[in-house]
């Protein structure tokens, strides 16, 4: 029996969620998410957001979220900002380029954008020749397992502003950020720094779902148009609905991440006590130590994991994904192992 | 309280189907329709077509699963023919244009695309200043009730062989045509006669999920690169695997199908027997009968229904959906209203 | 020799434009539409339409033109309104539906859209499940030779006004239009009740080019971007200055046009007179007449034009079209031949 | 009066092409490329490339050409690798992006793809999540100057053939490549090598149009279709084919580039004498000579040029470009003038 850290969505949804929708089941709902309980899910999270303003949409997945807010908010010629790791220019099959768009990919070590990096952007993108920056994406906590201190999203807020650009958060993986040890970010935050930004269910105990919030009145206009027109539009929408409600009731959003985080805790305290190093320098659900290749073959008898990447010559990097599902069992199995 | 015959997605998913995706909740599943549930689902798909070598692929939406077989399907240059009335022309909001393509609307009175609508269609379309028709999309049962005949379907097949266009059936309705009591098609028929269809569960008992079978191996190579680049590719599909693993296990996709029929076979029936007409000659689970401007007003208070169109001064049609989960109740407190 | 009437770019350019670009030939320019001739012509377009504020953009082709101009107005989920026979529905191979957008075709028997056509298309489309109509098309003269009068453009005006609809008129063929014996329209009309325009170069006597006249100034902003990113950004722009500026520098533009009408009207009166009838009831230059089979046979071994359609068992309607080349010899040799 | 060494496109066409596009104003042809005159230049391409196969396409202008061609060879989600230099990632507004597809940009310091950075390219991409590389694209000579040699293609050619990806040249600046005195290439070696390349007038010699020559037969069917979709099929087609008939038929072609290379020499090696050094080592009509800031102000008094880029603190680049009308008056009081 193979325990996987391959990924946060290995599991089905937290047994509250489920009991939800089971609740609910036979009740008629109206269809295409203008039911009550989408309605109360976005009641919800204005008010965790503190924001009376923000539209809310629940939509099924990160890259339909991703690929439906960048082309709502760019004109035809206009391109997206992102780290060169940002899961838009690796990994979402040309998602956004499928929808015309250019994704201009600054080199980030750390996979997290600097007003500097926006700055070489700008500088280099001057005429008519050029694709015209006016987003800037960024992830949090990143796709290597780092995060955004408040700091950092204030300074890439105030360039945006300076310079016309919308800030959009791609969070997925917001809640291993929210709630990881070193954290200074609230939504309220978020809110207040971002133009429009996403609430990751999938990875954080839901079935599937994406809470997409917008923050800028310039990008809500006619969006369940974009929604759609791009087949995201789910028929039977209260089960997003359901599944938002029930995150942001009890404060099961905030328990779930900080479950994945404590053990991606107890396993990062582990291997630091072996002696082992990583590649980057996470603080949330995801982790990149470094293995002998000998090492890594032993362990992918027993777990299954991704690959990162070669470090040298007898060694490479692994992606350990912890989750809210993921057991006391399997972290200590692996310490064992290792 | 007002029971609503609205659309064939007003409630959750079939109790059996809910139980099965309760069981496999805390397993951990390969993500991206990778998992077992989903590769079984599939050999039952084919097993039911007779046909080894379709390849299956399983979708949150409808809208999606259209948009990404016709743009898999065409160059650049290319349009897909469809029924003026066709989901594809009218309810997408634009979803095939925006993916480049031009649907060639033929109007079709009663739903259906026949031979000399499609001749009329290439006829006109004669040089490399207009598009090239290279698609015939039909749905099954139609968007007004209506379904094809054997005969009807293998005309299309044959046309389309000739003139090298690909046949796509749109099932978002299949089980209701196929379980209808003037059907005589089967879906080894369809496999055999179209180049690629899908099997709706999203209005036949599942939370969501249609399943498209590709026949034709033009249309086969890469298509998961199609599914992810529309963001359709669902992290946890092994949800969609679980959901047609119990509609094809045990005959439960025209279980569901055939109770709709016959709750809309009720209602057809009162109402021909009290003297009501219809727009549309449907046979399926959508009826339209035609009632007075009082009588709708009077209707509207106890039960939920779309208005189809305006018939004359003082009366309209109304568009009646009844589903796998439609209640005797129901169906006898509208006749019992009329 | 066969003498052409197949269309009204079948020969160069006026003499007086060559010349002028024979003159210019060693010049050094600036490149990409930056130069002195263009920005002359510009304001030479900007005096006849009394409209100091228009923006004038000088594009190579009509499709181009069309396309660039349709995706600047319209947001992904927005559509064009145009006559089923309009040339952007018809004749530019799917150019707009590749740009994403879907044109919504109404029938206009006499090739013009009416307030009650632009109604019906809006009373259509209702919500987020269909396309949003934006903007309105229309072709004067129209691509079966009919024109708009001022009346019937101060209608569309004011409905496009009241309904937050672009209006926008592809002139290709203005010149014939403007210059025909019923016309009752000037540049100055079309400027204040259109949002957007373009003035055909290449059916009025020069190589090539269109010149874009931007009226709403929310079609402006960042225009050359888009011109650029669809490849219609001239290398050698001044081409187009030069020629413009000919055009519109001593009423050559309309002179043109006057002789291409006046051949047609010479070709119409004889027709007539002969008792010949006409498929449309066109006022420009171009003429639909109808000739039995035999007769067809007979002028095509002599002239060149295309077959507009079949009108019964034995006639059919052709297409004859002048241009300001077109010779008093090859007119008077047509009618001689019928 | 300043001198303007900008592009090489500053002045109109060569005498020889002007007078013949004078004589055959007046003469009727048939439109959209499809008369005489196109059919003999495009004879005398596929004569001078020996090839009877390839299919020759006159299209305006590069970047047209460019999205075309690749818009044409990919699916939905495959991508075309480029120099980072290259003209499509930089320099066309997005253009490839707004067809839909990803642009893959490796560093190359001199301009220059190679089979290992086309590898590096390859392994990267593995899977469904990211988009498929399918398409080479190479400059000849480079956006910096610089060119390939024989072998450096055939490599190229080898690796493209072994992995299934189409090799594509973009031959805007051909003719300076094919005259630079350190080329071995041909314009046969280039169609035995190639799957599509095109052979720039523009910046040769011509008002204007590139010759797209296709090799590949997977290119080639109803290329046409995608010729007038993006707008790019001149009514007056002849223009071109008169212009390319020039250009091939008395070797017009190698003439004006050979100018062009001899001008840029004269400039390179007063220069270097001087002792200049320059950004880049080109060998064709395009120099990178590096001044000091004084220098530059001062130059730019008499000669217009473009900034290439900052060096140090003192100096910067700048790019002189030469071409088939650049005069030795010009040269010289360059060389006087620094």
């Amino acid at each position: 029996m193979v325990y996987s850290f391959t990924n946060d969505y290995s599991e089905g949804a937290h047994p509250r969620i489920l009991e939800s929708l089971m609740k609910s089941n036979l009740i008629q709902h109206t269809g295409y998410s203008l039911d009550c309980h989408t309605e109360h899910a976005a009641r919800l999270i204005r008010k965790e957001i503190q924001c009376e303003n923000a539209e809310v949409h629940l939509i099924v997945g990160g890259t339909q979220t991703n690929l439906i807010t960048i082309c709502t908010a760019l004109r035809p010629f206009q391109a997206v900002i992102s780290a060169s790791t940002g899961h838009i220019n690796v990994h979402e099959t040309g998602a956004i380029e499928a929808t015309g768009h250019k994704v201009l990919a600054m080199p980030a070590a750390d996979g997290k954008l600097t007003p500097a990096l926006i700055q070489e952007a700008l500088d280099f993108h001057t005429d008519e020749h050029m694709v015209q920056p006016k987003m800037v994406y960024i992830s949090n906590s990143t796709e290597i397992g780092t995060q955004y201190k408040k700091a950092e999203v204030e300074a890439l807020h105030h360039i945006c502003r300076q310079k016309g650009l919308y800030l959009f958060m791609d969070g997925a993986r917001l809640g291993s950020a929210l709630t990881s040890s070193v954290n200074d970010l609230t939504l309220e935050d978020i809110a207040r720094l971002t133009d429009v930004f996403y609430i990751g269910g999938t990875k954080n105990g839901a079935l599937f779902g994406e809470a997409l919030v917008i923050i800028n009145d310039a990008l809500k206009p006619d969006f369940r148009f974009m929604i759609k027109q791009r087949g995201a539009m789910l028929a039977k929408g209260w089960l997003l609905g359901i599944q938002f409600e029930e995150l942001f009731q009890n404060h099961l959003f905030y328990e779930l991440a900080t479950h994945a985080n404590e053990m991606a805790d107890q396993l990062k305290k582990a291997l630091i006590a072996k002696g082992y190093s990583f590649a980057y320098d996470s603080t949330t659900n995801q982790l990149f130590p470094i293995f002998s290749d000998e090492k890594i073959a032993c362990l992918e008898k027993e777990f299954s994991f991704n690959i990162d990447k070669r470090v040298d010559e007898a060694h490479r990097s692994i992606r350990l994904v912890t989750s809210w599902a993921t057991t006391q069992e399997g972290v200590q199995a692996f310490i064992g192992a290792v």
